[in-house]
């Protein structure tokens, strides 16, 4: 495919896992790290380098095998890339390197570009008593973090208050510090971006969900961002890569706050962590497109979608030396659960051993399948049992059923009955078309953002309410005219089929919203065939009581049949 | 994970795969084949073993450093794995390679377990003159094929006419042989099977091209294969595995004839070409299948699913020493493709260098996307340009618009004009509910197997063509009541929408079949985001020209509006 050699200053998972790539591609890959390293592990050529990452002849030595050198990690002596970037190319810019490992340089140059980011303050070399000058400016708690040499959450600090500044500072003896304001976000938030000889591209925003400072989880998509959001997290990822010169991915991580603004928090110059899940969810992964920008191949961008919504759990080591064996174990009975283990010796805990992606063709059945698993990690680290937040959760709903007045909840009785029996995820709503017509449009407007696919709406007398949703949507909006006073619901019947050509509504009979329900279960049915199964049980139920039926009738004659009807 | 260590004979790209998967298990897996083979440069430690697994001394050897032994290959010393499986455990069992290598033993077997193969005959050690009884017996052509070392097409022959029969003979010189009744299929179809200590299951059933004997494509699901032959094609392959002894897994391929009966043509008793598409396709690959069914570690079921459509395109050498570099150079441009190359060294002609999968969301767009990697494949062997069979195929239906009469064909006008413009394909369909309840009937049962997903139904009058079908199929039915000579068309209205609780059309205004497409594009567009977002800027071309009217109004004035208007 390419004779260029590449050559890794590092060989843990990231490498590994470029590694894995790189092998399906027959690009031979050069690692810098321990003899036996988990990347070498994957790749039988006597051209690694057994040695230190940091060592500078070691580094030399790597740069004359290869023809690119990349990094699996940041924290390397950028003055010794800057040495061999003479001979050799190094992937991305060791400027850009020099720059992100110091975390706070990072921050002031994002800055510098008008990127967002949460304030802060040096203080290196400052007195306690300018410590607390930044408790009075940021308040209580701020951020204390270490400029370097930080990641998996070690080297930062939160001070929660005055009393705390001096043994804060004593903590991290002669570490350049600095200060960052407490971001009160909802949500944090990621995107891998692909920085090419072209352009920027990226892949998809993740939620990422950390504990103890360490990634724990991710979800692609995430819960309960809105795809407006999720773009412009992207946006923002990709206006702070375009900053730094060079190629590969970088890893963006974001603070989504409550009032929906993002803030970058940190950069990672690398394939990352909240990035695995693109190995089974996207058609190329983040190691993928990494090895293709630095080696300039093409990056079609489409290839960096998601195929299918994928869960992230990251496989630690535990108390005992064989938690990590145990989960993945577990994990052996999970059907959409792929496991990664990364060959590395002894289980610190807390050590990255390995890591778990279960992808579903639906989110929520996705966070179904991965539950068991998170429940199996949290009993290993001694957490109570008892309610967690993941079992208080509700399904994302897939139908919305929307009313233009309370009165016509008894209507849509069966409807909610069928869906339930089907195990279809919904929500209600009260909009009504004439008394709330801007509620109406924001919720239309809005729908197809959210997990809701079908619309039903129900309405009596001039029952605009399914009519205007779907001026505002793209999604299949269904109506049940419902019968009001006078008319007997004819003037809702034809309200909502005579529609003009442009804007359907999927008309069924009138207070017939079992109907609707079970529309709304087939429009789903055409893509999910899980559902369509069900569906089809359910109508084979009605088949054989009514044939049943048919057999009394036949046995017991038309006159105790009646009788038993109590007619 | 697991101490085990797997042992393998032959380090091709079988066996390279099959590391893939245990490298992620942390699953040492020793190779017994020449230094350097593919599967060995994966896996760096060094309890591999260099030598032939032809080699009685080299298998004892690499019996002795492993706990399980399995093949990549079935032409292996079954006396050596016979003897060795008295200190290591040998999968899948001696006597089921025993059998599967010898073609005509396999299929003497299978037949004796009650699965149907083709019809064959021994012609070990016979004479001319038998050879032609058995032209005279099946007719010509028939198959010759060698009992052993068959594989990818070496080892068959067709003899067309009595007059070859010499030469057949001569062509196989001393090699055992049989023949085989003509097998006149319109299309192969290949099973995974897995069978495990507790079972067999499968993957699912794909359809295999085979060019010059050699396998050339599969494809995932089958094309023009209904779900119900699909789900027998699986039976029949889980019929022949559950005969054999051991575990592991299997590759059936299988003739489809043209009356819809299938034949076992030959079996694999390992990974396979046909199953390559596991790896992205599904979440558990052939290989991570083989790998736990042999260790017996635990096979959801459910992780045998397609997780979308796949295409599998094989990379053979070409005439020219880098011919098939460039069919992978070009994959690079194909956003949904994912390359394997097998790291082999010299390309012969026709020798498997590597293979490319493109899985996209429907079968439709996996074959868009790959036709020009097979069109570079066809360049390369210098096939002749021109019209290609594959340009003339229409795209898969994702909606069927039947209607009672060809009188209902001006109405429904609008309705194509709208699926054409935003590029859904679909089929037409006359059905009539009274003057052809039989096809209907057949229509509307098999609608939900083939690729259509949604249908829309117009009618005049009685119009129980909508309502009908809805009772025979799972799928969303649209209803357009068509305007007949009395009543208005709302006799067929009230008909569709006042259908019984159970079975709903979704009903659109009076002859407005604008509004059935649209109904159908946003049905299809609440999974599919590229549809919607077409469905999206269409409305939006909408809106524009309202507003553009509506300006026009403004500064015109009505008057000289109504004169443009011609009114």
């Amino acid at each position: 495919m390419d004779s260029r050699k590449v050559g890794v200053l590092g060989g843990g998972q990231l490498g590994r896992m470029l590694i894995e790539s790189a092998n399906r591609l027959n690009i031979q890959v050069n690692i810098l790290d321990a003899a036996g390293a988990p990347a070498k592990q994957i790749s039988a050529h006597d051209s690694h380098i057994d040695g230190s990452f940091k060592d500078g002849e070691a580094v030399r030595q790597l740069a004359k095998s290869c023809d690119v050198v990349t990094v699996e990690i940041e924290h390397v002596d950028t003055h010794m890339l800057e040495e061999i970037s003479s001979d050799v190319t190094v992937e991305p810019h060791w400027k850009t390197l020099r720059i992100i490992k110091d975390k706070f340089a990072q921050k002031e140059y994002l800055k510098g570009h008008g990127v967002d980011v949460a304030e802060s303050v040096d203080l290196e070399g400052k007195s306690e008593e300018e410590f607390k000058d930044v408790g009075r400016k940021f308040g209580y708690p701020f951020m204390l973090k270490s400029k370097t040499e930080a990641y998996d959450g070690r080297g930062n600090f939160v001070v929660k208050r005055e009393e705390d500044v001096g043994g804060a500072r004593k903590l991290f003896g002669e570490r350049p510090l600095y200060a960052e304001r407490w971001a009160d976000f909802r949500m944090e938030v990621a995107v891998m971006v692909v920085k090419t000889r072209d352009g920027v591209l990226t892949f998809p925003t993740v939620e990422t969900v950390h504990e103890d400072s360490i990634c724990k989880l991710t979800y692609a998509p995430p819960r309960k961002v809105t795809r407006e959001t999720a773009g412009k997290a992207q946006e923002l990822a990709k206006k702070a890569i375009a900053a730094f010169e060079g190629k590969g991915v970088f890893g963006v991580e974001m603070f989504l706050l409550k009032d929906e603004t993002l803030l970058v928090n940190e950069i990672a110059p690398r394939p990352h962590n909240s990035g695995h899940y693109t190995i089974e969810a996207c058609p190329l992964s983040q190691y993928d497109a990494h090895l293709r920008a630095i080696l300039d191949l093409p990056i079609p961008e489409s290839g960096l979608r998601l195929r299918e919504p994928a869960i992230m759990l990251n496989i630690l080591g535990g108390r005992a030396p064989d938690s990590h064996v145990k989960i993945a174990r577990q994990a052996l009975e999970s059907p959409n659960a792929s496991i990664h283990l990364y060959g590395k010796g002894d289980a610190r805990p807390g050590r990255k051993m390995g890591h778990i992606i279960v992808t579903a063709p639906t989110l929520s059945a996705a966070e179904r399948e991965v539950q068991p698993l998170i429940d199996a990690v949290d009993n290993q680290k001694g957490k109570p049992l008892g309610p967690r937040e993941t079992e208080e959760k509700r399904e994302e709903p897939l139908v919305a059923v929307i009313m233009g007045s309370d009165s016509d909840l008894p209507v849509l009785r069966p409807c909610f009955q069928i869906l339930e029996k089907l195990e279809i995820p919904f929500t209600t709503r009260i909009t009504s078309a004439h008394r709330t017509p801007d509620w109406l449009r924001e919720f239309s407007k809005k729908a197809g953002e959210t997990s809701v696919r079908v619309i039903i709406g129900a309405a009596g007398g001039a029952a605009h309410l399914p009519g205007m949703c779907a001026s505002w949507t793209t999604l299949p909006v269904i109506g049940v005219p419902v019968k009001a006073t006078h008319l007997d619901g004819v003037d809702s019947l034809y309200s909502m089929t005579q529609m003009p050509r442009g804007e359907p509504v999927a008309t069924v009979g009138i207070n017939n919203s079992t109907n609707a329900a079970l529309l709304a279960v087939r429009i789903l049915g055409a893509t999910d065939l899980e559902v369509r199964e069900r569906l089809r049980v359910w109508m084979e139920g009605n088949e054989k009581e009514v044939l049943w039926k048919d057999g009394e009738l036949l046995e017991k004659g038309w006159e105790s049949y009646l009788k038993m009807m109590g007619k």
